[in-house]
């Protein structure tokens, strides 16, 4: 069965990867969600990885703030897809995080998303896409949630008062 | 038959984005290379990206630099993935290329990869890795890739002195 | 008529916007406000720009955050001026909306404005200094709008206890 | 007669400036060209700007690099329409010449383009669309333009390899 | 009568400036304080820079945010030393004030402090250590200050735990 | 027998590198250097850091560039000090590599240098410092290194024509 | 005896470095706490530093915000490893601390960590692990710390609802 | 007799300061100019600025780069005034000095120059316009000074071709 992981540094990203779980749920995507620290949990997240297509995980959606190791670091374990969400920073509010995430070297890719919420849920629009391309079903829902996200924004303009 | 399509701002992207082109026909994978102007030719990018599903093109790469509106643009036009390549850009070497790339609103996800050719490289690299989750061969072909450059990193230590 | 749209990328963008309006009214600007998102609604933006000469609008202004797409891509379906205003984004305040408007590449211009609430109100000054070229009456209400504010500030000086 | 005004900060700007100067020739567009030093030359500067009405100059494009003040202070003796161009400085790569062109406070608008010789031809073609406003044939060749422009990009892709 | 003259571009930049006023207070430094608006008002600008001189202005402190050019405009137009203080603006957090403020062009300073109120404070007594040169009852007051200083940091040792 | 490690990322990391190869020759301090990308080699990363202590290496000396990983998985294998390099890269110029390294969450610390070649001659100085705790001729060697590139410098005031 | 010294520019730094101090006490590390202002206790910086090895000091953590010259200074004066702690400003948000603490020129090395109270925190462990190579029982007491704390990770899964 | 001190922090600066001592010699400012490292030779540094009053030098320019720490410190020994110029580093271009200069905490100012080459000739100007304020011959040959660059902007205006 087809499956997304949802994996996040810190407890403390849940706030903001939650919104990656809510739109997989809507979308009737099977997940699992994790707390994988890279630099406190290196061995977890060298097994977890390296077993993801074993497990049938086919998309990594990863969150990881400050010196942001977590996304690169599953994606050099494994080669499914893996999707990076630079959590928002306190003193550096995510620039960090991004540059982190975004600036890997050739050979090892990390699709990144936009720093906090809005990337949490475009990381899992994208997991969509990609799943998408495999399961008519979902093709489906996910052309119906833009749909509606279009309907939603262009009826969005009466509330200019 | 399934299909990458390459995508640039500008003929001048070229020298960066035939990285993509050249991991793509490594690892076996078909793919078209266009040129469109999000700013010079807005109608040709609509009418490609909302003809992409029925053109078989199973994923987009587009690259672009300063105010890169082109791989957000695709992306609004399609539910295919789109991955972003940030060119870099003369005066702020990419910078800019990178935020108007990677900091999309919620609803409408670009796969960012980083500045520049390893950006270009990875793109090509991230399609394979998602299109590997229908293609056993490529799967295989992907992984004995990931296993040759594990393989050069490590004989290059030779190199020192 | 001469007419102004204001136009922007969400209706969480109004709380700035409007300061462009209050101003448009101050002068005795005819305007239309719009909400098209140009990630979730492409399609209305194309047809909008497209239709904006014959809608006879002499000016548009463009608000929108993050990767602001919405200013240069009405830009690209236009040849009548569109002014840019970078909205605060989140995590970056605006840095990222601000790059994402300004450095359009050679060809399609966007007239770009100071992030925030003072780039709104900008917006519609720049506007009606382009309109007054062909308004008398507009041109006066300008100049002597610019000759209160420099009396304001002159007298703001008592202020100091 | 309607006349356009290039005004740069130093006689090292003109590489740049020239950018402007070609394209307004091509579209027939009358203009003088300037150098006013913000800095050195402050009481040209303010002379310069309260005549402009006066000598029928329409529109201004003015670029300035580094702490970049002509822009803004000539905005601040006129209201025609001042467009400003951030000169590539060499530390800073016209960072800094862009945020002292483009974070004006309310009150006096400046339409800031991109860093360097992109935003010197986006400065002729937005005074081009301004002036277009009231000349039908101006309007003709900035469609022209345009087209061209756009014909030309579509051709590009013929380079690709 | 020696004298300095703190001035600013907005009312609303006196809580950071008056850390300035403070301080030549205590050092029985006298001085005016005005508010000048570069842009709303750089006729006065003119005006009050190019009678510093006979006005027996002896230091000019002035502070600015955003695109700040009141320092660098009043160092045009006067050869007595000018001492710039970023105000921070609200989006950039000064880095906008700081570099409009710092990176003038040869041949005209601007001696540019810290953002905000260590800036202010410091201008303050940069100018009395200008002033201090020919004023030995002054000198002795800014080294009393400065060893004052230094006796509350050793002190405040004993605040913690 | 006491030894530090150079480890960096990539082989195109040695021009930098060898600063540190270089320093450490001079002083007397035994070391092995290796390459060992962390994106490329996650797995032999992991099994040298843990291996660290075993292999009687005392400090890790890590170099690398642009989404730079390795120092702080080395230190999330290790409790063994490691210092880290950024390694210039070639948009950002360092300032991903910094960034990469320096913000590390609580619990795992990379002790930073600067960017570039004075960072890799700063890593094998900071190296040397630690050793010396508890070797008496290398803090011999320590001080005197120092107070000849004090003498050096001092010296160098005669190059001023 | 074996001691780390904690020093900070101003007792307004206290908040942050308390997360060494608390550490360094759970660690069972002996230190002292103090205050020294490098620019308002220059003569305490300089002699401070040369008496540490006398003092047997064998880590200086010095933490400092703004222009920090403190970790610099410092480690100008001597051989002892120094670990520097950029404090968050408020402005730039420690940009401006970080920068002043890592650019180090070649020569004298400060052992940079994260900004902010995350720095603080590793800065203790880093001096840990310095300490620990000639203390086996610190050595075990740091391995079992990171124990801890990697069991502490792993089980806050659980707070994922 | 009234001098400058110009001081940098390696030898490698000179062609930057040199010119500072270009514009002090045009203007028969008498000066000595000095190598002093602040990192590598803080003794002298601290010796230096102590004498400084008693060496009658009355105003001090400081250049330096990276995490230039040589204005600050000679401040915090000194009330005369301390002029600093950010030298251009390699990998940040200067941005890092310019931080480490300006972002003074309240009660040591240094007049922060631009970066570069216009950062050291205006801090001679600055010195300059200190020394004029007791110098009647000094203020005349600065008004001169500035009334000839005035006179070559304006007459560089005919070599726009």
């Amino acid at each position: 069965m087809m499956q997304v992981a949802i994996v996040m540094g810190s407890v403390s990203d849940w706030p903001t990867m939650q919104a990656s779980a809510a739109i997989l749920t809507e979308l009737q995507i099977p997940f699992i969600k994790r707390v994988i620290s890279a630099h406190r949990m290196p061995a977890t997240l060298q097994q977890f990885a390296q077993q993801a297509v074993a497990q049938q995980i086919d998309v990594i959606i990863a969150g990881a703030g400050g010196a942001a190791h977590l996304p690169g670091m599953l994606a050099a374990n494994t080669v499914r897809p893996v999707i990076g969400v630079p959590i928002e920073s306190h003193a550096l509010h995510g620039m960090d995080s991004l540059l982190s995430i975004v600036q890997m070297p050739a050979g090892v890719p990390v699709a990144t998303m936009a720093i906090g919420v809005a990337g949490a849920k475009n990381a899992a629009l994208q997991a969509a896409s990609i799943l998408a391309l495999q399961d008519a079903g979902l093709q489906q829902r996910l052309v119906a949630y833009r749909a509606a996200q279009t309907q939603q924004a262009s009826e969005s303009e009466a509330q200019l008062d």
